[in-house]
């Protein structure tokens, strides 16, 4: 299994934190040695910073640490292989262009052969994962029912939450999907979620002896939502996703929230 | 106008010699203050970094240099911004999947007005310059043509040549494209390419005081090709690709070479 991190904001935000106590994960307090990766977006732009390493001892995550990055919306994955080997065109996030957006997609869990039945159109995987696999289904999707970016982010929300809820038959698929503006969160068996705005206090990560104390460091119209596999701080109350909810994120705030209407 | 800068090797080789002379030209010794990037494949997956900040002061480019990157295919860029605002959507190269692979794009020129009536179907820009759109309107046409990867690269490259050359109809187009095993190297006004194999010499930076003996860094079967906008070095003898050829670069060997009939 892998381990997901993402967030939106509506200020341009370093994700430096979270991301600490997620890079410790990737092979020094959990297992997830099989590679990492990170987009950031700012505007319409998305930078991605992929790493076959491990995480924890990866000078390119050292490095996102040390020189921080400012974004609205990110998602990242580190990674335990089960499907495909430890190689670049196997390291999440995965990303592909439609409407003239950047869209990007990291996917924890494992969904079975039947998956590969699904046929494709438009996308084609690059590497032999499960993961892209399924991404370049949804985006299919996607493209043949939309001609053009739905205006309103429920029309986009519903059908994405179609598809997700297809997915989960074949598996566990708990995903972060997103492009400049909204991020997607969607769980099967676990995907947890914070936001933090004013009054800020103080967190501490789980993995490493980090705490910060966000009033310090934010000013006070703020917001930033987190979502991760696990939570990643011990004294800050997180909520859990439901199986077959997705949430929508736009700019931090929760603009939808889908319901499974119990198909598993 | 901006810089090119491209590998194609037959081994991993990291690129950071003539990286570290391109680079000062972003805003030290040439004027490309605009932003810049570069992609690496490693087999058939890519990585980029890009940063609109100025090359000749970017963390990230330091960063790279001192933490080598060893790649078989790069393509690089280095921005001075005619068409477009500088930020992130409208850094070089570009990226889109075709067949299962990432195609990469980085431009050298300034094409009309009449560029943008060019229709297209599948690929859409993500920021608003002539580049990326030239690029879109590229891959559109490689989609509408091919239905699967051609396997004689000579296929590939003479219809690739052909959209060149209309896009040279419309101004200075200098290219750089490619994915997992070809380099593509078209030129307008001004692209120069060189093999370095056994036996190796020494090599001096024109745009900085470095200066490497190859002998000390290589093995005898070892074969590097780089294409640049200008020769890098000052001791080398370059070669010039002509005014409206493209030639086809596999494992630093060139593999086909394609002339104009005479358009422009």
């Amino acid at each position: 299994m892998c381990e997901l991190l993402g967030m939106s904001a509506n200020v341009p935000t370093d994700i430096c934190f979270s991301f600490s106590g997620l890079m410790q994960r990737g092979g020094e307090t959990g297992p997830h040695r099989d590679g990492w990766g990170i987009s950031f977006y700012e505007g319409k732009g998305q930078r991605s910073f992929h790493d076959p390493d491990p995480s924890c001892s990866s000078k390119i995550a050292e490095f996102i640490k040390s020189h921080p990055i400012k974004s609205t919306l990110v998602i990242s994955h580190i990674r335990q292989a089960n499907v495909g080997k430890v190689n670049l065109e196997n390291t999440h996030p995965f990303s592909r262009e439609l409407w003239g957006y950047i869209w990007t997609f990291a996917h924890n869990g494992q969904l079975d052969t039947r998956l590969f039945n699904l046929p494709l159109e438009f996308y084609l995987p690059v590497g032999n994962t499960d993961s892209e696999y399924a991404f370049c289904w949804l985006m299919d999707q996607l493209r043949k029912t939309f001609k053009t970016r739905p205006s309103d982010p429920k029309v986009l929300s519903d059908f994405i939450h179609q598809c997700c809820e297809k997915l989960r038959e074949l598996g566990v698929f708990n995903m972060l999907f997103g492009e400049s503006e909204f991020l997607f969160a969607y769980n099967t068996t676990k995907l947890w979620w914070i936001t933090r705005k004013a009054p800020f206090g103080e967190a501490s990560l789980k993995d490493c002896d980090v705490t910060v104390d966000f009033k310090n460091e934010t000013s006070i119209t703020d917001k930033v939502t987190v979502v991760a596999t696990e939570p990643l701080t011990k004294n800050e109350q997180w909520n859990a996703i439901e199986t077959g909810e997705l949430i929508t994120f736009e700019l931090a705030d929760v603009v939808d929230q889908k319901y499974s209407k119990g198909i598993v």
